[in-house]
């Protein structure tokens, strides 16, 4: 992996591996994708805390890695987990992180052009 | 949108509005993101060229943006969108950035626990 470009993070997306929803976007450096391999659940690195976390590891909401893929130029991976506890990734008790439609929160109506 | 946290970058996931597949990620700034409202395709800010870029501009492969979703601290965007010309996004030819797994090009066996 190439964690060069982010001062050693890089992105990781998790993704819903049976709905196929992007749950969340977290970061992980090498020692947080090393553990994430080696327990099997995700792992990030808090950059406001600057510290390994595993989610869930308190709500009991973690998310056990299915498949990690790496995109072509290695300096981002895409985390398939199945959702464990409640199954609410986010903090705020939504399903995913990305329950907010960019335009409609602000009243501009859809952005779309398809 | 906060951009604070990486020097004025947030991280946008592309993903496949019909098969939800993910296919790449890029990032933005505030005016990669404004472009990418205003033209209706998917628009990044290149941080090795320093400056925005529109994919598939040349190709011909541009992300026509269906949907824009924001995470619940603002600071990463989700980006569903139809592929246009042959629909392959990644510049290997791949269709999704993502095509390799993890462990498997290194011969490590599946990391899945499930």
């Amino acid at each position: 992996m190439d964690y060069s470009k982010l001062d050693g993070l890089i992105p990781a997306v998790i993704q819903d591996f049976e709905t196929s929803e992007v749950l969340m976007v977290g970061f992980m450096n090498d020692e947080a994708l090393e553990r994430t391999r080696e327990s099997g659940y995700a792992t990030f690195f808090s950059r406001t805390r600057n510290t390994l976390w595993m989610k869930g590891e308190t709500s009991g909401n973690k998310l056990a890695v299915v498949d990690i893929f790496v995109d072509c130029d290695d300096d981002t991976v895409l985390v398939k987990v199945k959702r464990l506890g409640d199954g609410n990734v986010c903090h705020t008790g939504e399903r995913t992180c990305f329950y907010r439609k960019f335009d409609r929160d602000r009243g501009e109506g859809a952005p779309g052009n398809v």
